[in-house]
Parts: structure tokens; sequence; C-alpha cells
């Protein structure tokens, strides 16, 4: 699990009947308090949070929770976002997003 | 979850029954506003999308997840191409796929 | 698995239903023997370890696991503390952490 | 998955009893275009596939397609040999393997 | 799935029971052939083969086959010893190890 930010889209025609009415979003996993990019960016799914580019999102990259937050057993997911992220503290400091 | 171009493919003889009539590519991860490679080559099979070198695709890099796209609980499988990617965009800029 | 020491947390109004009254942890994965960093942060869920900054814990990185010892199977996790460590011993050194 | 070439084994007497009977392979990744060494040799248990020293094979890397294979849900395995590897073409070129 | 040396041992009192008599150990993966230090370190549940400080043993890191060989549905549990490795052999050389 990963905190990110939203930082594009991707769009298909061609895809997998479960992934109709999903938005594929590109996300850049970041250090969280610095909010720097930490790492390459991933393609997760929106699970709901209604998150698009500039949100800070939580990021979970397990197979059965991507099925569970879509509510659909035969989704090719991996990736997805599941809740945005207020605000993280580390040493003291805080940093918000919201 | 990443995107990837399909650069190549692979056969085999002897394999698994549920690997047979499955296409065996070769997909190099991309990063999607660019187009440049961003990673190494994985092993990938094409999940209904009729794929092939030259595709610009969504690749689900989880068991559970190619089982069901492939509907065969049996599949020896981990990396399956789930969509054509049209388009990608990030920071207002945008790049077309097909 | 691995030993990290909880840096941080997380806060988010938005969020999956079953991460209500969990806390997001962030974990930075340290060398057991030295205490040092060995990696990059991840966000966890505390399994009920009651674990926060400055706890020395051990996580489990899988999906099944996290469900399972949050006992909700729709929760969309991960990464979870399991375990609140005492003491690491190797090569006839030891560090205790409690 | 990904492609690899089987260059060593490994024994052990003292094992789970689901890997009674099955060959533990040494498999290093390749690049399938080139043949040359791709990333750390891997650990993995033979699928039917009778492949040994040399294979040029197909490895997957997931539990479940592992048990799967095995017929054997209760084997501690991971990564399995699911297919001897032929031929892989790539940019119009052709490498063969068997 | 990986060849690694026990190097050390971890104590947690506060744990989820299911982890309760279960030792944790951890490994150094190596290469088979040198045994040389070939990654970081990972804790891993011993699962039954009485593996300490000193013993080569096969590491299986998947959830599912965590929690089998420990038959525990319930344990949070990613990384599990199941084998005592007694010697690996790579291009005609081999490597005694018990």
């Amino acid at each position: 699990m990963f905190i990110g930010e939203v930082v594009g889209n991707a769009w298909a025609t061609r895809k997998h009947p479960s992934l109709k009415n999903r938005r594929l979003l590109l996300v850049k996993p970041i250090d969280p308090m610095t909010g720097e990019p930490a790492g390459d960016a991933v393609m997760a799914v929106d699970g709901g949070m209604e998150s698009g580019p500039g949100s800070i999102v939580l990021v979970v990259d397990e197979g059965g929770s991507a099925r569970g937050i879509l509510q659909d057993e035969a989704a090719p997911v991996r990736t997805v976002v599941c809740a945005i992220v207020d605000q993280a503290a580390c040493g003291g400091k805080a940093k918000k997003y919201t």
C-alpha cells in the first residue's frame, strides 16, 4: 500500500467488460511527507473515490482487494484507489493535502 | 497494472494444456506519456484483446485476474493483456495511440 | 515479511468503509540488527497491535493475511502490522527494542 | 511471467511432503531475444515439462498457478516451469531455442 | 522461491495469535552456488523444518503457501521455510550444504 498522486488518465475502447465505466488512472507514488515523487507511476482503477488528476490517494496493489472494492470478482484489476489522503504526519511535522 | 507495448511473441510446443491456443506476448512497459521504455519486458497472455506486436496495452500482473479473464481456473498465468490503450493524458497533454 | 519502524500516520476522510477506524501507518523497513532504514516506507494498517510512531513492528505484505487479521474479507488492504518486535538476534549479537 | 534458462538444481532431503518427487530447478531470467541473463536466478518447480539444465522455459511466478499446475492445493510453491520455449520473435527477428 | 541462509531470529511478545509458537527467522537470500549473499534479508516463519541460524533453506514467499504449510488459514504470514537444502548444482559443479 502506498500514497501517490493521480497524475493522469488513460482511455481504452477495447477492454475487458469488467473495466467498462471504470476510470483508468495514472498514479505516481510520492513521499507522503514531502510530496516528492518516489517511484514509477502505475495504472490504477478508481474505487469509487472520485479521484482524478491532482488527488493524493491511498493505493492498494493487490488483486483480491481490487476486485472486492469494485464488487466484481471477474474484474482483471490489481491496483485500486481506496482513499483520498487528507494529511500525513511524521516526526512531529504534518503535511496537509486537502 | 501498467501500460506497455507488445514487442514480440514466443512459441512453445510443450506447454501446460491451459496455455494451448493462447498467444504468448513479450510486453515492454512504457512511460504512457512519452512511449519510452520503462522497465524490463515481461511475458503476458493475450486476454481476448487480439493484441500483437505494436499494440499499446494495459497489463494486469496478478494471477486471479489472469485466470478470470481466460475463464480457466487451471491456467498457469499471472500476466494478461486486458485492454488496448487508445490515449493517455497527463498534465494537460495527451498522447494518442490508436 | 519484514521488520520496520512506524514513522508516521496518514488520515483520510473519504475512504472505503472497511478502512473506517483503522489506523493508517507509515512504516519504514529497517535492518533488524542495526535499526538503520532499509528501503522505502510503505503504508500499513495496524492489525490490533496498538502500534504507533516509534514502534518496531513485524509487517506482512500480502492481501489474504491482511484481510484475515482485520477479520474483514471486504477490506482493501495488503499490508498489516501483526506483531511488536521485542528483540532481534544475529551472529551472536542481540538488539533489544522493548 | 518470464522466460529463463534452467541453470541448475537443488536437492533437499528434509522438505514439505508436497515437494516430494518434485525437481527443484534454478532458473535464470534471460532476455528472450539475446539469450543474455536478465536478473537474478530463482528457484522453481518443474510443472511436468521435464525441463532440466539448458532448457529455455516459461516461468509463472504466482502461487495459485503453481499449486494448480502441480494439482496439489497444499504445495508450498510459487514458481513453476509451465512451458518449454521453442522460439521468440521481436522486431522481425527470431531466435530459435529448440 | 529462493534459497537463503537463516542468519538470525526475532522475538515478539505482542503478536497475532496465529504466530504463537512460531519461530520468526531472519533469512538472507544467497547465490546457491557460492553461498554469497544475494539480496536483503527477510523475515520468515519456520514451516516445521526445525531450521535455525546457519541452515541453508528453501523459502517460499507467497501467502497461500505459507498458510497452507502452517495449516492455519488465519495466520498472517507470507514467507515460510519449506525445505532444508542439502546440495545445489550448476554448470557441472556442486555445492554441498549438509
